[in-house]
């Protein structure tokens, strides 16, 4: 397969123009990226890459680091988590309160915003400090020390974050939340406004293309068993209320963020990172969405 | 891989007892099923077969049914069928009015009532007697024909199908069914009553399984790229409110029916029935769910 | 108190006109009438009566005989009538699924559809001929034998009542319907199809206004425990999703239909019908409420 | 009428048993009360006043404070406050946020939780001191300076206010909240936690009774326009999602607070104040319903 021959059709393809949709406007941090960019990485099993456009340039992963503080959360806490956050896909909204009151605090899934809190809180009890727990593990993984978080859109989050406050606090009140709501929502914070490029990031979701091992030093990070259910979830939730139709495009497991990447994994395959800050309505990078399905589509292969 | 080997294992491990979940009872016809019941068919993209137990037996296919109505109505349609119908997991049980309310009449996916009679609908409005053209192609699909509907099933539905002729009305209302509520309801509960065993469900489900093609005849039945909206719409959505569940527990495509049926697909490899008739409480074969956690543990491949 | 001094100024100062509403789509028949009628009927409890406009011409009266109904029900069954519909507000439009769904199938309150569908139903059960009783009831009430049931009405309902074909038969999946379904429709559709006109329907509601006394003859027909209760639940419920601002508008009990008829109620003092077809987006006359917010302003009282 | 002998009656029949109800127990400090504790104190507009029990033992009057928010703000908001608060019952239960979501932030009304709290926030933006003002104003109306809040309930509520500071949040996320969260708040616990008997309610609620003027001075401190407008507020939402059994047993405008306080008016006749702990499952007190119930049942009239 020859992927940067399919990479470079993709990039004459679809070139970013301002109307494909509209960049993250809830926090101000957020809306002062540059909605033009655009880049895509691509990492092999066997160690090739291919990559083109903005694809060394850090942006917000935000909600994509949700996958990261799940993989922590399962290894910790084991079956135990699941008695607090269900595996189902939501048929409302990413920040939605109403599903949330009619299954008592236990939110649908830790890729729902009141899932990932209710992961946040866990990692909070069983950690002594999670913040940096979390660096060390998502440095690890991509074998790149030259990842921080962004102090202006954490800080930014913080004094916008009133949803999210809504939901910890509602939860707090059903007995799903352990610790200070404060502290809860602190975590969360620093989680999404981890910055990290295209390259690093599929590197990092090697772990769910390789079987758990590590894709630099073959180390078994993660079980066979934990893979097959973080992909699972990716697959059926990744996308909040549009998981359905990115299953339907691409077919394959993935997640993005509203700072406009995307990451999806072929397992035993390739893990690749797109980049593009327009959000369609549904909080997707509009653009992100189109090259992937380009890309199953000339690979001819997805898990289907 | 011995898969004949692993199933004796699960035979061994797996016998049916009583208190495993209750036999359907929202109509009566299908209340009277040996609640023991128990069958595993296997079959492979290399022509191999396996099974075990009452894997001859037919029984209700119920709404395992609504992946053929639903392939049939994707080819002669297109895409005007999405439409109508949306590809979104749903948050709510498999028959609930409330989430249709909230999108306007447009159901989640073609796997809940609402969205198999909108197919069901789509079909009455193309083809001249979809009750023969839908037992025609499910026959061309086994190589068998020896395929019927059951009559007391049928008429039980009929009569006690109060929910979803609750649906169809509803949908009626806001301009979401061309045809006559009644004649709808009749070819969607006609479809809900044919009955197969384990060994047609599963040669009928290789098309998914291999790349659209007849599993006998190597005919090209649909495209690639149905075979993958088709598996990744299962995926997502094949188990109601338990989609996620079975994704994360077994990783495969797969699609269950009230009667106590599931059918799954590993893509490119085999498709499996199973039939057990005690269900859970999401309304999903208790045991059947278990039969395929296993098989892909023992196998260890699933999609993901 | 000078009432027709009252009236006249109303009528001059509000006088009908397009752009006020749209007059009920839902049926064609119901769209055939003229949107610049308007009339008023007020009846005194010493005899006196008041009247300007279009208060002689017969209009549907629709949601209104869902009072007549009630009252009927009442009577007939006392307090078991409350087993299966409640008396509280209703959160959502009058032809909501939703909350039904919530409620498991016992509607909030006589006044929404689904309401007065489970008040039709009780009333077949115990009635041989309802559609005659409660025309009998109605004249009596009126002392007017000139009033019939609009046939053309009820056809165009029958023909296009698919809202209510899915609110009665999802009741009916819950066990909260106790007739054939299509017969329980039938009665209702024949009660909203009744033609009375304002002088009738003023008459008609004296009895909520004279402690259950017949405004002519004096006969007690209900008991004013009855009277309290009908007038309460009409104060709560009587407008749909617009009930609390009727309420604070107004301040008098009152029931509205979507052929555009009010009637008000002031307890120990009147009963007022108005009649203006163009309806609010709420699906309530909005001259009607206009002219009673003005009428119990410029007599200076209301219940409150 | 002889309201003493009335109420002797009622006294008689009912006394306080523990199987009533449940002390409210969302707060630990409300749990502390006496459940048998019980009173009624009733003022008439020709200044007698009937008495019995504890009706001179102050408790915590909770969300009957939010009448007299509400009066306060009318005051100074005028029309413009309808724009942040609806005046429409409420079909879900007094903290739900369900509905607070379907309504994009603007709560039903004024006396669920949430939309009390957005009556605290406009009071923020008007007033320097909004404490001391209420404290001021009730007061006033009650015609005694012996009235102060509880701070052990105050803390109690501050420090488990979880769902309140959801709903606060969830609000401020949707613009419907003008000052900082947890200032709101603290005026909210403050107003709940006032602490007053029966006979200082039933004086204060007087204005409600007597067009606006103060029961001793005759002063004028409301106009008739906002007397008619908060009792129809009282009468469609003052009880929750029991506002109509509310309206239908008693026909009285009224408003409850789980510290088991109940106050209801007849307009030009009287105030009347019960106070039983023990609340029912729709969080009212118990005994206090019933206790109206009887009452205006022997006094033979209702505002029906």
């Amino acid at each position: 397969m020859d992927y940067q021959a399919i990479l470079n059709v993709i990039q004459k393809e679809f070139s970013p123009h301002e109307d494909m949709g509209k960049v993250a406007g809830y926090i101000p941090e957020l809306e002062k990226v540059d909605p033009l960019k655009f880049g895509v990485y691509l990492y092999c099993q066997d160690g090739s890459s291919f990559q083109f456009g903005d694809s060394q340039e850090k942006f917000s992963i935000q909600s994509i680091s949700k996958v990261f503080t799940l993989t922590i959360a399962k290894e910790l806490l084991g079956r135990d988590l699941w008695k607090r956050v269900d595996v189902e896909p939501s048929g409302t909204p990413f920040n939605s309160l109403t599903e949330l009151e009619r299954e008592s605090g236990v939110p649908r899934n830790p890729f729902i915003n009141a899932g990932s809190i209710v992961v946040a809180d866990a990692l909070l009890t069983v950690l002594e400090n999670p913040e940096r727990d979390l660096l060390k593990f998502v440095r690890k993984l991509c074998g790149d020390d030259d990842i921080f978080y962004d102090e202006s859109i954490y800080k930014s989050e913080k004094s916008h974050g009133y949803r999210n406050k809504a939901l910890v606090n509602y939860m707090k009140s059903l007995g799903n939340i352990e610790n200070d709501t404060e502290k809860v929502l602190e975590f969360y914070f620093y989680q999404c406004s981890l910055a990290m490029n295209c390259e690093q990031l599929s590197k990092a979701f090697m772990l769910f293309a390789n079987e758990g091992l590590h894709f630099q030093t073959g180390e078994k990070v993660i079980d066979k068993q934990s893979v097959k259910r973080v992909n699972s979830i990716m697959q059926t939730c990744g996308f909040y209320d549009e998981a359905g139709e990115f299953s339907f495009r691409v077919g394959l497991p993935g997640k993005s963020g509203v700072g406009g990447g995307i990451v999806a994994v072929h397992p035993e395959k390739y893990a690749v990172a797109v980049w593009s800050p327009m959000l369609n309505e549904k909080g997707n990078s509009a653009l992100g969405m189109k090259v992937l399905e380009r890309l199953t589509t000339l690979t001819g292969f997805s898990i289907f």
